[in-house]
């Protein structure tokens, strides 16, 4: 034990070393197991051995000899050899006295599978700080505590550390859940599909190993090619989306990622919420930052694990351009609908394509796209058909699809296909196949798998996950600029901001803040007296509008504290009466401090710009079309600050409505450019200002293309941090 | 043989009668028939056989002593008995010879599996309609040609008329598919999943038998209890649409109709059309008329066959409030995030049933809709929450959720499971199981599907079926009213549309038309001249519009032959002048009829109402909101005609952007009951009028509740049929 004191203290591992203690370790401590079957204390320590882990086990387990017939010890620090990874099952209570003696004996990769922490209130709460302190005094990583444990499938390594019921098999696809019993379902249901893992982590309460850090850890994790999550709390909101954005975007060995998000609606947040402990970030502002993030959005684990399978077996597609081979009518045409649905394309055959297809199938068969082989088609049809889409440049993916008829030799089909396919490898071209049905199929399911062909027993799955293998190829080629840097008057903006209380800033402020930062404004004075008004009116031009300046009124138009479209001198001085006049039935004159004028904008779309602060991305853009869009159609759509060029140009894409600032009915379309630039400044304005909690251009009225935008109202609302 | 001769020539069953022969035969003779296995001809005699069929079977196979063991016929004009059913395996030119000894023989029950016919051109189109002459003559029923066969699972029947490799399980479910390839898959997939049915129906061509014929037949089949559809092609729109209202709101024994339509879009429908050779309806239509229909559209075989099982299994859900108990915290999340996505509630418990369950579980489980009753929790904590929902009024439908754990004892759960359910049978509430995984829950699952209660994979799928249900309840309940009938002006109406040449009516008599129907129109009359305009518009009043009447001039408005919200005698001089120079520079004096004087309409929302011929459905009428909502969102509903005012009032609910009708921003709502009206006179000016091949109303304006709409424009094309 003597030659374990020099490594306690907190000597600092890398990421990759702390992480590498606990998914690689040569020798494992497993600290509170007992010799009671089907309980969690005893399981996880003969899965460790069952699964054939390739270092060495040590049962820790007070008054006991043996475990499972292993040499047991009292304490952790009886063990006589370096550990390099201790799994905690002893009770909540029981852990951090246990965690201490771990640290005091080197071991630097810990696994907490015990629950009674942060999930049970207040007590658990003071736990797992300690555990978290205890953690950073030894420099340890910690999975945990309240998980299901940690398996790794490498060969040299067989890390089942884990109370799931068998080790998966081995696999390209990583999954991280914050669910530890959706583990349990997903390996039994991946197994149930032949899906293998690399990773497979439960991250439980998060207390110091969370998802940026397994994400970090993933990006060069070689065995991993496919990362798979399943989230309800995100902590580290902004390194979430850099590192997101680093690993399904790198120049070298990108790797899609994949995540469900638990909490979407507001009943299921609060559900998520009764269980972890944690509020659930906006699920609105999740579907852009994701977006932003090259994260892709799961509904559901099926869906999740289908398009995982393509994504892990074959050749990310070129485009949406599929071929479809099939032996039945109905199954193409439903394989054709789910397609369009789902915005991939039928390809379009050469005329060589339809030369080869007219050579080889009979008379009857189909040879536009969906081929159809008939049904007593036997392999050489689905070969002569499949030999025809593999040359024909036009295709990048090919869907297969089988029912099993009289005819249909299943199996030989299967090999077939797998055949074709491996002769075509050059070509990289995404092959799934659909042989429909569950009995019967199941030798012909077995081939495909085997030689990496993604099966899916319905045409719609295979869709959907040409769909989301499409949507990250979009995502991998998309147009990318840095965040510009505009030319802006910082200074002018500090004086504002920083001089003003917390709550709202007056309107005048508030314009002067957009106008530092560039944004397109119509002159405008504050009048204090009508004869002033129509001084201003005179010297900015005619038609302007009025609008009242009185912290108190929030609702300007319900107040007729707006007039619009004056046209003279005397309509400006008689609006300026009236208004004036009006407000005073609801405020004091003290409260007024006066009257804005300001040329009347033209005619255009209404867009709404806006800044939030989201509680787990900070600082959040939102884009929205005005009035009747907004509301009737909740089109909005948010990014994390800063955002880029190209990213603006993709928030206004996004919304459903956007064609409406395409031009309608031969309307000229709206000056997009304008938007985008109007989308950046608030960005930076965003950046460089802590204290700016909420803010809202609403609206933006956009002119056609070329003729720009114009603020027409604003509201800027401060807060102290 | 003498004594069948009798039976020859057309004696007339009914439908009922004819197709008991072909489902409920007591002898069949298989004509085609061969010795060679994994063949057609073959396998379809065997699976008879083999299926147990209690009754005879006869192989007819020119110079073949025997089939498969059993002493064949060369004709079936040999066959010393009577024979109800023939199954008919000759090739396409062989079987109409055949056809006609079956008719001689006296058999009034044909499937013809054979294809050869109208699917492959003109030669078998000659071919079907002879196929067709010679079942009207004998008065047979036919299924077929081109098709997979039927099944029967009664017990007292088993009958096995197909070439599908088994004869599934018996059920209440019964499933027709115009896609014979389909059904193999079908078959293997539902076997898989333990579903059962009553009967199973390949319907091919069509060329006798049809959906409608089988609707009719199932309506009253006493194994029956949902109905499972898979069509390409309608024929017998209207037929369909009224059989469907029957069999699925009958005041006794209702039915369910689950439907997936091949072919909704438009590169599906074109492959539906290469393999059937016939014209898809419009996908847009079919979905309003299915739902007028109340036939649930179904996207995929795996929503199809899980919402038949909830229907076939469990009582309908009297409302969309469910409850869900979980031992895993995160599927809980996802499936209270998929409930609320479609549109279902979660149940807020009452004080009894939250102190039963605080009673029972432990101080850590969630005891809050969704009940989680924590991961370690046996079959006791399962069967203390389920019984405290199955005793809360406000909870109508109980999704149980397990994930394999250590500690779960997962058949003890499912029995307990079960016994709960059939303890409070009673109570009618809908329960469904979500055991999630695949091997280890298998056993569970196992018990589940033996005691009826339906299993699903992932609450996903759960959340689908339980929604589907609800559709279907809401359309039980829905509000019924007869279609009204309106006092019109028949008469004047027909005056107009009788005379009138093919081609669209001038602006005048198709006002005149809407006049004689009771549509809300303003005062108008058609001016010569400049004074005459003047001298109408005093007399209607101000302010009035202008609109050009010329045939030739389709785009009033482009052409500026349109002018608004003229206030006043000159206004109206100068405009008349103004629009008449500057239609002249388009058409000739000639082509002018005249300029219509109009009372301006008041600003109201635009609504678009519309009458289209559809080729399956016949008249169709359309409603959408105006302008943008309908070109950005394609926004708009279809019913067939003649419509109900609850129809009319569901037509606007159907909307997506109806929300802006109800008023949205403090808006006064719009007049929704004049709306309805309209849409009814509407309906019944279509159904009057047979020429009418098209007619829009667009716009609509409307006003808020209670002042009404008014036809701002309208144009009618008529055509002689």
């Amino acid at each position: 034990m003597a030659d374990k004191g020099s490594a306690s203290g907190a000597s600092a591992l890398s990421l990759q070393e702390g992480l590498d203690r606990i998914f690689r370790p040569k020798s494992i401590a497993v600290l509170g197991v007992t010799n009671t079957p089907e309980t969690v204390p005893h399981d996880i320590f003969v899965n460790l051995l069952s699964s054939r882990f390739q270092g060495t086990v040590y049962p820790v387990a007070p008054r006991k000899r043996h475990i499972a017939g292993v040499r047991a010890y009292d304490y952790v620090l009886d063990i006589p050899d370096e550990v390099d990874l201790a799994v905690l099952v002893f009770p909540g209570r029981v852990c951090e006295k246990a965690l201490e003696q771990c640290g005091e004996k080197g071991i630097k990769g810990v696994i907490i599978i015990s629950a009674g922490f942060r999930e049970v209130g207040e007590a658990g709460i003071a736990r797992e700080e300690h555990v978290k302190s205890i953690v950073a005094k030894y420099g340890m990583r910690l999975i945990g505590p309240n998980c299901l444990g940690a398996i790794n499938t490498e060969p040299d390594v067989r890390l089942n550390a884990s109370f799931a019921r068998a080790m998966p098999a081995a696999g390209n696809i990583a999954f991280l859940s914050q669910s530890g019993a959706l583990c349990t379902a997903v390996l039994d249901y991946a197994q149930g599909k032949g899906i293998g893992f690399s990773k497979f982590v439960s991250l439980g309460n998060k207390a110091d190993v969370d998802d940026v850090d397994m994400l970090r850890y993933l990006a060069d994790d070689p065995q991993t090619s496919v990362i798979l999550m399943y989230l309800e709390e995100i902590r580290r909101g902004r390194e979430l989306v850099e590192v997101a954005q680093h690993i399904t975007a790198a120049s070298t060995n990108p790797k899609p990622i994949l995540a469900i998000k638990g909490g979407r609606t507001a009943a299921g947040a609060a559900a998520a919420q009764s269980h972890t402990g944690s509020l659930a970030a906006s699920d609105v502002v999740c579907d852009g930052v994701f977006e932003q993030a090259g994260i892709i959005r799961m509904m559901s684990l099926e869906e999740m694990f289908n398009t995982a399978q393509l994504l892990a077996y074959q050749p990310l597609p070129r485009t949406n351009r599929i071929a479809i081979v099939t032996n039945a009518g109905g199954p193409g045409v439903m394989a054709t609908d789910a397609a369009i649905e789902r915005g991939l394309e039928l390809a379009k055959f050469s005329s060589a394509t339809t030369a080869a297809l007219k050579k080889a199938l009979p008379a009857a068969a189909n040879m536009k796209n969906p081929i159809d082989v008939i049904g007593d088609a036997r392999d050489d049809r689905y070969v002569a058909a499949m030999e025809a889409v593999f040359n024909d440049d036009a295709v990048d993916q090919v869907l297969v699809i089988l029912t099993p008829q009289s005819m249909t030799n299943i199996t030989g089909i299967a090999q077939a296909v797998c055949d074709v396919h491996a002769r075509h490898a050059d070509k990289k071209k995404t092959l799934v196949a659909s042989f429909m049905g569950t009995k019967d199929v199941s030798a012909g399911i077995e081939i495909l798998q085997r030689h990496g062909v993604p099966h899916y027993i319905l045409p719609e799955w295979a869709a959907d996950a040409m769909e989301d293998a499409v949507q990250y190829r979009t995502w991998r080629d998309r147009k990318r600029t840095a965040v510009a840097e505009f030319t802006v008057k910082k200074d002018q903006a500090a004086a504002v901001i920083n001089k003003a209380p917390e709550g709202y800033l007056t309107e005048v402020d508030a314009l002067k803040v957009l106008d530092a930062y560039g944004f397109p404004l119509m002159p405008f004075e504050l009048s204090k007296s009508a004869d002033e008004a129509v001084a201003i009116a005179d010297r900015i031009g005619y038609p302007v509008v009025l609008r009242i300046v009185a912290p108190k009124i929030i609702h300007k138009f319900e107040m007729k504290g707006v007039m619009l479209n004056l046209k003279s001198a005397d309509e400006v001085r008689k609006a300026y009466t009236a208004m004036r006049d009006n407000v005073l039935k609801h405020v004091t004159a003290e409260d007024i401090h006066g009257i804005l004028v300001r040329k009347m904008i033209p005619a255009g779309k209404e867009v709404i710009l806006g800044v939030s602060r989201d509680h787990v991305f900070g600082h959040v853009i939102m884009f929205g079309l005005g009035g009747i869009y907004v509301e009737a159609f909740k089109d909005v759509t948010f990014r994390m600050v800063p955002i880029s060029q190209a990213t603006a140009g993709r928030m206004i894409n996004n919304l459903r409505t956007s064609a409406v600032l395409r031009g309608l009915r031969g309307e000229a379309p709206s000056d997009i450019p304008a938007i985008e630039n109007a989308l950046q400044r608030l960005s930076l304005l965003a950046r460089d200002f802590d204290r700016i909690a909420e803010m809202d251009i609403n609206p933006l009225i956009v002119h056609p293309t070329g003729e720009g935008c114009h603020v027409a109202d604003v509201r800027i609302r401060l807060e102290n941090r």
